[in-house]
């Protein structure tokens, strides 16, 4: 894994800075045979599009960002052919001119300082390869990963949890992709929608947290000791923007709880309805319960994989600011430019793709586990 | 990255079961021209190992493992000369026969089901490459990072956090090294103490939180996007057996902030006392908090690294537990054997290992980043 | 390494096929600071173009193959950033249809069956992603690198050594650049002419050696004991289509020498002219001979580094060729399309662009060598 | 890929210098499932060792090496269970003390001055991390490779050429184990014997060449455009110490041959004897030559894979030779210790043992190509 490439086997490679001609990637590694076109990628994309039919509500901006998908390589009579599968956006209605007050302060909360004490210099205009658009990469690669595992049988969705202190109950993980906010109840969002008005009226930004469900994973995923299912979770979720905190399952509320109150017990399943995962005698299982969010000893269960991710508040407010500028004096800082209220719920869409850039990567490694 | 290597430059590789011959590891990509002898990893495993001097309490067991950790390879004249730096410790007082009436009968909270749905075969004794055992190999590995680290002042400290659901206060981190419990303070191990003797006597576990911290790492480390010093140190800890939950800084607790709470501001630095960062005119900064963990757009800040890590009770309890067999009956399950209440204090060492070699990884590939 | 990625620190991978929309790729881990322009790219691609200005002589294919290539990320200001530098470059003039005739017939030394029987399909126009066209990719990748040598004093050389079993006296290696074929002698390239004017009419193709020289390597770059610079060498040698020889130095004439002749004794050096090597102690050094090639015990020793390609003939050839269908019927196989008579002179500056590959990521890998 | 580790899935990481402790390696990414014992090992490593029954005449030393190797993990009943499998080799008999000598004079063809150079300082006993027995490492790991691909069929041989400009007939590659010198014919062995012992009494060293096959290799397999199994074999076998030139087949004849010539017809196969490979549409292939050597645009083709290795004469010479020491000054140079006159015969399962790591990577990889 490297600065910019995400997998060992599934691969996802990215490039591409805000203010710059474009973005985009190359999946290398994906097997052939997947049937794919650039609509799939395009779904993907609009669902993390800001200010887009109430999904993101007040908490979004309303920069027009339409993003539209251009798929360079890999396929060939609608089919990957294994070869690497390079996707592009061009960069539109981008307005560097927000940005020239800030070349001489560090804004809080960014990476500013890090870049040009790092490399020497800079890219200032809206973050450079720091921007948010940077996410839409990861989810084009992550919306081939998908498409993937769903020739496999598995499913992830994903939603928001909790909003500004406000926690929506998990009823339905798959149905919050219609609704507002992505919303995983059908009465959240609008005390959500009040909150982000509420910040947005006081020039200040809200944190969450976000839930991915993975079903349908075989048993057995995941590289002990090191590159083990919940380790690479926590790679890819805490490397996305923003994420402060990942937890799988009870995360980390199982550091009050008592061994007899955290281990899942396994229970006969029964063979109706949805896959079942079978004991090496044929006999299916299931678990009464899943503080291990479906990942024991760095492997998949067979119980559905929950990881939750905090979201830290967005750094760029609109409230005035006070701090160091690059000469060492203290300075006012006013952010101009249009910036969202949080990162929520534009995050989700991203995080369900890391989460399917795992698994595909897992699913693929898992073939060589026997002889 | 994979299953059983740790690192891009600085790299470490492991081996070893529980019931084997032994376990060990290859430091590859160690700089040469550093200092290093067998004690220096002798003294980081002691403080791992169970039992001893009542670091450990009644957390952990009583079972004697005198790891005896020996240099293979990688040093002439008492320096690293670049070479591989091979470590071995033999494995001795292992019981397999403990563990034969578990072959049948997948552990709850455990590996095993995993591992034999994966390979289709499994060692059963003592959890095999899933044993904690295996984390002595993490300890060596991060014993020699961190002799590289302290060539570049950077400085580890790792406590306990809370226990049992008791926080301590984290007044002095680096005086844990030195007190029962890796405690931070100097009371709250004495309810840790009792807590874990209740729980002994209850035949259950217990789970608690552990805090390291990294100071003196130069500004800019990390390798955004994927690549972030958040992330690796995520994939570190969570990777780390029992551990299910990881946090930087202020970690889930940012999900509830508001922008204007959460920004760290940049204030002047006083240039008395320890290291300064400088900004790049020479002025010296500081920060006014530290929600942000010492980690900004995933590349270290200047302020002192922070990472949270939550641990679930240990699995193996003493309690009779009921769960299915392998011909998916439900049956009683009693765990013999000698077991720890918890995976604290035993852990702080390790988990201070993983973040010595991360630093030390980004820390040598740091030096690339400008022409 | 992985199949579309090359490199450990400085790293290119590439994407595109022949008959698809386009190609490029993204080099990741270019250090930051830079001077950087399309026009660096454009010249190194121009080389690579068949048809002009005598160049690849009657060699090469009057198809015009107009590659602008496009920079789309990784620059500020005319300088690289440390984000990765993507480019992109719009296939056109493609006749897919010359190629409709083949999807049933593997062409004989081609890579045609190996993707069909590895991926379950194949893109058979123009041969997919295993087209000549994929190493333009290599062009622009590697001239990025050798902008970054350039910085260090480092400076690449290659031309034609052999043609149609006709050797050129490499008397003036950077000279080549300028001349017919790459040709480093003022003569052999009217001889190489006429052979591949005489295989035209035959409808026949030919192969030859290409030499390519590093020169101001500092001494010590390789990573032993498996990734030592001769082997990262031939690895990207032998993986440039059509070579099937590498040699360093001397070569495969090593196998006939005696170790007294091969032996290259170490001379002082007359510290004028160009940057000398140095002992420890600060004498300068040079070799009485360079059968090694530069390289001993797989890192360089401050002589010119020299490899050997040996290419074979172009596969497609004009003349009718007898071999099996899919159905595994014996078939008189004609080859349509416009085809080069030998992948010399154009696969110069490929091999160029991947030694300059090798150097820059070993120059990097070199910075973690000592505490 | 790495200093010390070679794959990418099935992975050799090796360590250990010549006077040191000793040398070992650990394989991870080896398949579960697999019958392996020490015995595999030890009689890999028994065919490399040096002056034991005639096997390496009188071309290397009468040191006596007696290799213990002993497996420390990876194994549960005599199977691989899918952890790392790490294996030791304690070293004797060595010593030290006749290079003591040496510790200030680079010997001409070696690797002395590069780490010096490299890493400031070097461990010069016996070469240190250089010394050929390093080799045994690559050959322990091999065999474990070797085992996994006899469980699907792959058969690896190995012999020696041509040595000292004679040339053996390749007739029987396979009965070349059972052979002096790993002669592939009943009588060059007796020519190289003499040619062995005129240059031992020169005080002089010889070089040649080594031919490696592999047979029953699937097609397909192999990762372009990078990754070709071309490109590894030349990857791993130029890493190898000593070898100056690697070909593929024809290899550098391909330089002088015709299109018409080199490439190899597809013909219709007789369905009788060794394992075929079939056409997807059910029909066996063949081919009419193997100027390929069994690779097709970097992927098997089916038919055997040939890999040349040209071998450098052992740069250690009994001769005096006339060198620089590190302060500059022209000295005489005397190589006590007890040398081989050639690096073959030895060299010859250290090849195998590379092939066999390559290909058990790619048969892995390979499985992950189709959805």
């Amino acid at each position: 894994m490297n600065g910019n490439t995400f997998g060992r086997i599934f691969r996802l490679t990215t490039f591409g800075e805000s203010h710059g001609p474009g973005l985009g990637g190359v999946v290398d590694g994906c097997p052939a045979g997947l049937e794919l076109s650039e609509s799939d990628l395009q779904k993907a994309l609009d669902e993390r599009r800001p200010g887009r039919d109430g999904r993101g509500g007040s908490a979004s901006t309303h920069r027009k960002e339409e993003d539209r998908v251009r798929l360079l390589s890999g396929l060939f009579e609608g089919k990957s052919t294994g070869a690497p599968i390079a996707f592009y956006v061009e960069n539109k209605s981008q307005r560097p001119e927000d940005y020239d007050a800030l070349a001489d302060i560090p804004r809080p909360g960014h990476a500013d300082l890090g870049f040009l004490v790092k490399h020497g210099l800079r890219d200032h205009r809206g973050g450079g390869r720091a921007s948010a658009r940077e996410t839409l990469c990861r989810v084009a690669g992550g919306a081939v990963a998908e498409k993937f595992l769903q020739t496999h049988g598995i499913r992830l969705a994903a939603c928001v949890l909790e909003f500004a202190g406000i926690a929506a109950i998990p009823e339905d993980i798959p149905g919050a992709r219609s609704r507002p906010w992505f919303c995983p109840d059908g009465r959240s969002f609008e005390l959500w929608e009040k909150a982000a008005q509420a910040a947005a009226n006081e020039g200040d930004s809200l944190g969450g947290k976000v839930l991915v469900e993975i079903r349908g994973l075989p048993p057995g995923l995941g590289e002990p000791v090191f590159d083990k299912l919940d380790a690479r979770l926590a790679y890819a979720f805490m490397g996305t923007g923003a994420v402060k905190g990942v937890e799988i399952g009870s995360g980390c509320g199982a550091a009050r709880m008592k061994g007899s109150e955290h281990n899942d017990r396994m229970v006969p399943a029964d063979p109706v309805g949805e896959k079942l995962c079978l004991l090496p005698g044929g006999a299916p299982y299931a678990f009464a319960s899943n503080h291990a969010g479906g990942i024991l000893g760095g492997m998949s269960s067979g119980a559905p994989v929950l990881v939750t991710a905090s979201v830290k508040p967005i750094s760029s407010i609109a409230k005035t600011q006070h701090s160091l500028n690059l000469r060492g004096e203290m300075t006012d800082l006013r952010i101009g430019g249009r910036h969202d209220i949080s990162a929520l719920p534009r995050i989700v869409p991203v995080l369900r793709a890391m989460a399917a850039l795992c698994a595909a990567d897992f699913l693929l490694l898992q073939r060589t586990a026997r002889i």
